[in-house]
């Protein structure tokens, strides 16, 4: 087996959100694990001075929920910008990671429902209490879950994990990471295919 | 024959460089034309505060330049980021619109010769003198140019098609809009091609 698929993304993301719905199956093609790594975009974009395509102007803004309702449809994914957009994501990072390190399988299905239940139907994942629901919908233990979001070393790993993907260069959602090779947004998912397909160019 | 697809790009813009190699050919597949529009995205820059990628600091700067000379590697594309970028490309610009009120095939020509000298040759098109010289080895009538360069209806001509772009909300480079719909940026060709292809979605 080769070695997996590093993918970096914020809970806030709607590119990121596009992306986690195929990179797994994308990957399984090429006979490729994937590495889900949520961090928290906005310690970047602090450093990067950068800011979501939806705070840019209104220019930027009303091409933007275009093409992200457009690429969601594309692949018939269920799609619509969050009413509340967009967010600070802690609660949701320190779900996953408390998750993560227990069971792996399950942090991802809950990363997967934390992420539809923002981008398909509308709830606000910054409140803990909606993270809390969807998580016990997920079969996972809620009163844990509540315990671990106050956590200190919980929330030292989500930081952690945050400051390692900067370290590595990652500075958007989706960042792939492919043998070394870094692949920025939702719209380098077919040259990385290519580039799993080819071997690199 | 289906409605022409408008091609907007500036001439300092790398991934409109890439595409200008590519639109036609893709184009010509689904039965369509292409129209060339040169303006300056400097202009639409002031307006909605956005930076070229290589200007907003290492971390983006260093992937933008991997991705651009990957890119351009993908679709055996020659380039090599120019030493000075990127440059103002009111010359090069006012080149085109003069020629393509007279000549619209001989104005593509131009425009495709810029553009490589550019990004494939490192000669500086900010310079008149450069403009000049590329047009001339295209057959252009070199005096006649470069009066034309300094020609204040010429000059207006940019302006105006600069401003009816803002006008419709392009924004970047390349911007493409087909039958109504609005794709910004190489990443979407293969998007714009599938649009094309199926008619919409």
């Amino acid at each position: 087996m080769s070695s997996p698929i590093d993918f970096y993304f914020d809970f806030s993301s709607p590119y990121g959100y596009l992306a986690a719905q195929r990179i797994d199956a994308l990957a399984g093609e090429h006979g490729r694990e994937v590495n889900w790594w949520p961090y928290l975009m906005g310690a970047v974009m602090q450093l990067t001075g950068a800011k979501p395509l939806t705070l840019r102007g209104d220019l930027i803004r009303n091409y933007a929920v275009r093409d992200m309702a457009r690429s969601a449809r594309q692949h018939q994914i269920p799609f619509q910008l969050p009413s509340v957009f967009p967010v600070p994501t802690v609660a949701a990072g320190r779900a996953y990671w408390w998750l993560r390190d227990t069971d792996a399988a399950a942090a991802r299905d809950l990363a997967k429902a934390l992420y539809s239940a923002y981008f398909a139907a509308d709830r606000n994942i910054q409140e803990a209490a909606i993270v809390l629901e969807v998580a016990a919908e997920c079969g996972v233990d809620r009163q844990a879950l509540e315990t671990a979001l106050q956590d200190e070393a919980v929330k030292t790993r989500l930081k952690d994990v945050t400051n390692e993907a900067i370290e590595r260069g990652v500075f958007g959602s989706p960042y792939f990471i492919v043998d070394g090779e870094p692949f920025w947004g939702n719209d380098r998912i077919d040259q990385l295919a290519e580039w799993l397909r080819s071997g690199g160019w």
